[in-house]
């Protein structure tokens, strides 16, 4: 069965090529702005001096405004003495100069003799601290030239230079259409049902163009049918709308009928991009207004504006497309991409011992938080078949540069105080940010033995010792000086629908054909700590239903559990209680820091620390339940890279 | 005489930790805010998801909706038939699955058999294209942390997981209050009289509160006597306002109560900086909120706002003061500096020959300009003297760190056709940017020998010959090749107060006693120019009046003559049309742009090339008057280091 396709592909450079010639010189109107209303604005013209400034010869200093030439020969062994009102003049900084003097004396090398009287000891030459008529700006000069957007100290130019009034483009105005009979308004969030969508697209959308100097007019969502699209397709190209931006409806899906509307009110000129996320853009003019359809799923559709409509709003006024700021990093983790799909990957950016490390986030192009929780942005090419572990890349920052420094990044297990942990750094310092890729506590000590995060998280159960992390350290950790530093004590258990329906009481349960589990991914410590229970009781994985289903995070094993895809499911207490789930504990377990001996002085691990050791940080953890931080912040084991040492106090 | 004096002054190091420390904990009200209007809004509490996203396991993809067991087992081989309503239902992206179905098949790997069948040739495994509740974000985990701020993508996350107010920091609000009984509004300018200034600091304050998140009240100027200003400091401290900013009134000038006002009213931190520009300013806390008095000087003001209100609007908010983007070049002229200050420097920067360079610009604090053509700015250290010509510093950049590689460093002599350029550079390419720095067509030359160029402007006389720079170029450029291009021809002469009420005629009369001239800067072409007129005659120039004033550009000659400060000088025609002055020729010369062969193909040469070829540049340097564009853009020296090649048709 084939669906509905894109009419003709076109790789991002192409689209971006064609977008631009068809836009032209396309300009916003040219409106007249007084200056103190117009920072940020663009010049539709060049603009020169009304008046000089300063507009008078002014005195400079505070002193006596005298002539220079009747100083001539005074010196500290012949001073010289000046009639105060006839040959000096009492002067503030900015008074005028009285007429016939040219200089002034600076109060401080002023002696008085008598009320009518100064005495001087050396000579002043002529304009000697006066501010000259012009010395800042001269009437008739070019001030600023066209195209110029306009800074505050530009402001400060303008009205000094006489000019009050600016010719400057106006904001460009876009129209933001959300489409779908499936949206509902955030505030109806919580009301959902199935198949409907919050619409929050529009929202970001909106955000993004007044970001960008824009002004957004977010219309309330409507459906999609064709005539209704069409009727308000047509309204917004005959409003005072620069742009109109239409959300979603831009794919090819059966429902789809924004194309061959753009194609009947105007120019479809691209339908469908060789990127992703962000594929299924549509580029078009409508009653001769760009018209562009931003894709459904969040990430892509930010990914698009990005593309098309950040640069259509600098061009309309007259202004090149903003760049962005680029840095080199190395990759951590090999990211294999698709030939012919330029591939923008979100990731997380920080400097660790010296170099700049990006570690991918999650892939989807619904995943709005992949975009929140990125440093930045690593682009595949089209050409390209990925990105190897290692591997340098050029990284598009989603924070200032400066950020970066005050980066800490955490790879490994995931827990739920991570997040209290992240929180509670920042309220520390503000400055600090904690970012962290859950990849399972082996994928985290692989991290730091490649030097790729300041610290891992690991629950790693020696199913020989019953211990914690240290027999994997030492296998994965040879030559890698760490530490280990106890974060938490917590409870792992059955995570239960509410009221435990099934009755399941333990881990042998998990055998009943009636029973479907939900997994967490291998190399991850719960997994383990599964695997060790199971051996406990003399069995293997084998006829467990849904033993292979793998998840990344409790929360997402609890989440199974909750909408009843599983009935059952191994995660820590804090995630069942946050969800509100039935939990039969487990055990207890230990969960590690495993902070590498070269990050141990860097200030980001011992702000880290200190935030650990506090009551505040404690009280926080013991709230969310299951967790017992009497221990938090001990060094647990000292590993020199080939054995463990003495632990400290 | 002694002044009021500084209190005592502070290290610029020392008053921000003062200042950081009185401010403290401080912050703006917390309010309540609807997401979508909270975009750049600090959160004052970490947000915890209240649904999750997706909050239904939702199609993925368009096809059918299928239970992935039933597939189980097809091939290409051999087929599966499943009835659609049945065994597998038709869904769109986004719609929510069917009960009892777990795997989406995309529509392109459906062959339908019949209405009520269909055929697939591969098995689906479980949940295959399908978006599972809480694949986003799950209910109850963290979302975002206190002392966040809000960018376009976490407003999405918010409302798309039921989020739809946040608590947030109010913007601070500022209470900006010029003074002085001198100012008058900046719609008055043209009819200033002298003495009296135009009040621009108070709306440059006002865009860079803005411009830093704040919410900025610009009271009316008002006088400065004491009384006035303690009402009006009681009246600000008990407004809603979070900061109050006094514009001036903070120098120790007879005029200046506000430092005893502070101590009055409150406690005075600092009162004098050990900065320049910015040397007084003054900060407090009066009647507990926090108080600063910025320099008069609008650059003192930028810089004193910069190290103090900007860092506390930040602070106010919870946020880390926000850094600068910083990046090295070399200093292309030497910068004596006072110990003992602090300096900052304007510069101009841009990249020659793959390396930045940064020419310093005027320095006087008052000269708002500077900070209008600055790219960045340079500290010098306190315990610094100064910089070499040649040394490495660090700049804070003031534009886009992309922009620099499309700044055209241009140093050498000044003309107006200059402005003319870098307005129409500008048009034909909103990302270029010509930076100039006028230093006389001597230090044009120099520059470009020294690398620190992408051209230099150029009209040195060779008094024997009668050629223009040539010989110059012969003398300074010896193994720099360099093409000489002409950018005009333009008439020099005596400009005249309007009427010439002294009937001066020719460089003769410069010879009477009754005439006082101005002249420009030694090494400028126009005073080679007029020395050679002078020895034409047969004379030197002892006994002109004014020989000794030296002025470094046309207008400000021109200027100079304006406002009766000189009988006389000598500059360009366009100048003396541009203020309405009389003008009585003296000759025309050659003004030429020397290109070093190293930067000939750099693209921002060819685009300048360009420009100066059009019919445009040209229509518009004509209407400056005194121009003949009529051999713009000619090559007419081709330098290969050690001597002239034939030049190019």
């Amino acid at each position: 069965m084939k669906r509905k396709i894109y009419l003709e592909m076109h790789t991002l450079e192409e689209a971006r090529e064609k977008w631009r010639r068809a836009v032209g010189d396309r300009r916003t109107a040219v409106e007249q702005m007084p200056v103190h209303e117009a920072l940020g604005r663009v010049l539709a013209e060049p603009v020169t001096a009304k008046v000089s400034v300063p507009h008078y010869h002014g005195a400079a200093m505070d002193g006596y405004a005298v002539k220079a030439s009747e100083t001539f020969g005074a010196a500290a062994v012949r001073p010289k003495q000046l009639t105060v009102g006839v040959q000096a003049f009492a002067v503030d900084t900015g008074d005028p100069m009285p007429p016939g003097t040219d200089a002034v004396i600076m109060i401080e090398h002023v002696h008085p003799v008598d009320a009518r009287t100064i005495e001087i000891r050396s000579a002043a030459f002529p304009w000697q601290h006066v501010r000259k008529v012009g010395e800042d700006i001269v009437a008739g000069e070019l001030l600023l030239p066209q195209q110029h957007r306009l800074r505050p100290t530009d402001l400060g130019a303008l009205l000094a230079s006489g000019v009050s009034t600016v010719s400057v483009y106006a904001r460009p105005r876009v129209w933001i259409q959300p489409t779908g009979t499936e949206l509902v308004p955030a505030d109806k969030a919580a009301q959902a049902a199935p198949g409907q969508i919050v619409e929050f697209n529009g929202t970001v959308i909106a955000a993004m163009v007044q970001q960008e100097g824009g002004i957004a007019t977010l219309h309330p969502g409507m459906g999609d049918d064709a005539a209704t699209l069409r009727a308000r397709m047509k309204e917004a190209a005959a409003s005072d709308a620069d742009v109109i931006v239409f959300n979603a409806g831009s794919s090819a899906g059966s429902e789809d009928y924004t194309a061959s509307l753009v194609q009947d009110l105007g120019t479809l000129l691209v339908h469908g991009v060789t990127m992703m996320p962000g594929k299924p853009v549509l580029l078009g003019l409508v009653e001769g207004k760009p018209f562009i359809g931003l894709p459904g799923y969040p990430v892509s559709a930010v990914m698009a504006f990005e593309q098309f409509v950040r640069p259509l709003l600098a061009w309309l006024q007259g202004l090149a497309e903003p760049g962005w700021t680029m840095v080199d990093a190395v990759m951590g983790r090999k990211m294999p991409s698709k030939l012919g799909l330029e591939e923008f990957l979100r990731v997380i950016v920080g400097r660790v011992h010296h170099r700049l490390v990006a570690m991918p986030l999650q892939r989807g192009a619904g995943v709005i938080t992949s975009l929140v929780r990125a440093d930045g942005l690593v682009r595949i090419p089209q050409e390209s078949e990925g990105i190897n572990e290692g591997e340098s890349v050029r990284v598009r920052l989603l924070r200032a540069e400066e950020d970066l420094d005050h980066t800490l990044i955490m790879i490994g297990s995931h827990d739920n105080t991570v997040d209290v942990l992240a929180s509670e750094l920042k309220k520390a310092d503000p400055r600090l940010h904690l970012s962290s890729s859950n990849v399972g506590s082996l994928g985290g000590l692989l991290a730091v033995r490649r030097g790729q995060a300041h610290c891992a998280g690991a629950h790693l159960l020696d199913t020989e010792t019953g211990d914690y992390n240290r027999s994997y350290v030492e296998r994965y950790l040879h030559g890698t000086p760490v530490r280990l530093v106890q974060l938490v004590r917590r409870r792992q258990g059955l995570v239960l629908a509410p009221g435990n329906p099934k009755g399941i009481q333990s881990v042998e349960d998990l055998y009943r054909p009636d029973v479907r589990f939900v997994n967490r991914q291998a190399g991850s410590g719960t997994r383990i700590l599964l695997d060790y229970e199971l051996a406990k009781i003399g069995r293997t994985p084998e006829g467990i239903l849904g033993y292979d289903w793998e998840e990344y995070t409790h929360m997402a094993v609890a989440v199974n559990v909750l909408s009843g895809s599983a009935d059952c499911g191994m995660a820590i207490y804090a995630a069942a209680k946050a969800l509100g789930l039935d939990f039969v504990p487990v055990c207890e377990e230990r969960y590690d820091l495993v902070i590498p001996e070269a990050c141990w002085e860097d200030p980001k691990i011992r702000r880290l620390l200190e935030v650990i050791a506090s009551e505040r940080f404690r009280r926080r953890v013991e709230s969310l339940g299951g967790y017992d931080p009497a221990q938090s912040g001990t060094i647990v084991g000292l590993w020199d890279g080939a054995a463990w040492k003495e632990t400290i106090g």
